[in-house]
């Protein structure tokens, strides 16, 4: 059905590439034994678990014994939270956040609170970053853990992970970074950023949905989030889904291998399409910092209308864009994200996200630039608020 | 590779169904958008969430509304512990459940021990089952949970799941039971077994990893394990694993349409490798009860030796089976399954496990007693335990 459709939603998910398909298919029908198996059928899915291991570890420069599969983002930012606070619950009942992480991190950290727990959520400025001297300032004798996403999933902003690193290391406060929309999409070695732990995920990097891991530097004290038999080297019960974490482990190799070339594609695509929305529609605006951003994020607030009748006309012209969150579209409440930069409730409503990938094409950002301003002139016109 | 192989192990896995494999496909590379999202990629794999939720209530007579679907039984089993247990713990810090229970229940209360809850483990008689009359005399104005295994994933008893649900409910106590050798092998009911909540999973009813479920009794509350977006109706955040939750949708299915053709098939492979090796080795011992088990399982002691070593020197053969649990089979411990039911340390190390599956033939269990009574023999002749 989507051939011709335009799938400018990346950030939600991505398509599977063919040859990370192709790799995952005998782990379905031929070598589908249990990689803890002793026998002959368990040991095809576990070369595969070594070896997406070690493909896992190159993309993010850990050592294999640093990765830990997971079936998920959400599992691994879960999974760093709750594990490193009661690992190490003896030091301190604080952690501080900030106020535009993915809910992954946000409603755990409420939960937290519910159980005795101190949470501060440090705020960001315009473009999104959060400011380490604000870090610092929080940081007390009770502070066990920091969490800071790497790359915002909503506005695309890219954090300065090294400086915070630099203030948990001084501070000897444990460091965890969400990276489900950075790894795979912009170089990210663990060393340079200095992190504790981190999330990756590769349904963000067009591998399958399924498989996901959390990176736990060596010698960091971590509690599993489930618990059972002795997989992962006990730190994440239950069977492998092995052709989920093999064909994630082939989507790590191949976005090592292409990083360089996808960002300059997809970075010439997002500024051609920023350009043509900014040329041709008045009462614009662009979310996140200018620069600072990832490859393929295109957010734009549109003064006046609403994001979702945005996102439905587009989606008439066979566009797919995302508005808020996917992880809260059917929720229809403001991005906490838009309000932490500051924009009015208003402002926040009438945002779209265009997330472009390495699938899409020129030809692709001319369609919506052509589509586009009659949509917005159709809603302006619609819309009470709007005055030419 | 595994084409002449003999697969004797499908209670730690099971091969995908091509029916199965071929109805997830489309998932991956076609229809791979994000079931949260409000454009049309998001439509077919919303589509194939709502048809698994009813493929896997059909299964186990449940409603679609009761279905939560999660990455593996263990986070299943988890998520029903944590979920119950913290949920409902105004009323009291006590949790029943038996010595025969999966890892992923066995640890998880080990856990809620060292948090201050009470927790009481039945014992089990030699077959392998629970007396109900043993839960109702544990049953105290504290006890919250009561954790009932239905089919055993070593020794194949099936509890009696309904005569526990009976004391349950007239004691006010929830009960959950893990039914992942269960469901789908054998039939199973939930509102005639009359549990609170029930585990089951994918990977053992020829679907794929990375998929399983957890049904909960509408109006029981749970909190969710996983917190972050609204998925599942905001009980298991996280995106959902699209093609593994529809292929294990159509698993559902199929073993719904042709469970009683399996169970007779099944069953008949079992008893005739029963006999087989009854009739041709001498002190051997068939472990869990005669009748009242799961219809692929053949779990044998062989006295003087190790289990393992006759795993491996099968293996050589090129047949596949286990000792112990895989979730712990690199452990190399005694099972405490075994062990509960009276095999002593040896006896319980002895055992060897052969799960029949539906893809197994009469002539492959006939190889299997053609080449077990020499391996038994040459081991038993390498042991000092053992005299003619």
């Amino acid at each position: 059905m989507n051939e011709e459709k335009i799938f400018f939603d990346n950030a939600s998910t991505t398509r599977v590439d063919d040859r990370v398909f192709e790799y995952m298919e005998p782990y379905f029908k031929e070598n589908y034994g249990n990689p803890s198996s002793l026998h002959d059928f368990g040991g095809p899915p576990k070369e595969a678990l070594d070896k997406a291991r070690e493909q896992a570890a190159g993309l993010i420069g850990a050592k294999e014994e640093e990765i830990y599969f997971t079936s998920c983002g959400t599992e691994s930012n879960n999974f760093a939270l709750w594990g490193l606070a009661r690992a190490n619950k003896s030091k301190g009942n604080h952690i501080i956040s900030s106020k535009v992480e993915h809910f992954s991190i946000i409603n755990p950290l409420k939960e937290f609170e519910k159980e005795g727990w101190q949470v501060t959520l440090v705020p960001v400025d315009k473009d999104g970053f959060v400011n380490p001297e604000d870090i610092k300032k929080e940081i007390n004798k009770d502070t066990v853990l920091i969490s800071i996403i790497h790359a915002n999933n909503e506005v695309g902003t890219i954090q300065r992970i090294k400086e915070i690193s630099d203030i948990s290391k001084e501070n000897n406060v444990l460091f965890h970074s969400d990276g489900a929309a950075a790894a795979g999409i912009i170089p990210v070695d663990v060393n340079k950023l200095g992190v504790d732990s981190y999330t990756f995920t590769s349904q963000q990097m067009y591998g399958p949905k399924g498989a996901a891991a959390l990176y736990v530097r060596k010698g960091v004290r971590i509690k599993p989030l489930l618990l059972g038999g002795i997989q992962e080297s006990g730190r994440r019960a239950g069977t492998e889904n092995v052709p989920a974490i093999a064909g994630f482990g082939k989507a790590c190799e191949i976005a090592a291998a292409e990083m360089d070339k996808n960002i300059i594609y997809i970075s010439k695509l997002r500024d051609n399409l920023i350009k043509g929305i900014n040329d041709r529609i008045k009462n614009v605006k662009l979310n996140g910092h200018p620069k600072e951003r990832t490859p393929g994020n295109v957010h734009i607030s549109f003064e006046f209308i609403e994001g979702e009748s945005i996102l439905l006309f587009l989606n008439l012209e066979g566009i797919a864009t995302a508005s808020g969150s996917s992880c809260a579209s059917q929720a229809l409440k403001s991005s906490h994200v838009l309000l932490a930069i500051g924009l009015s409730p208003t402002m926040a409503q009438g945002s779209v996200l265009f997330s472009l990938g390495k699938y899409n094409t020129q030809k692709e950002v001319e369609k919506v630039i052509d589509v586009l301003p009659p949509i917005i002139d159709r809603l302006r016109k619609m819309s009470p608020l709007y005055k030419e």
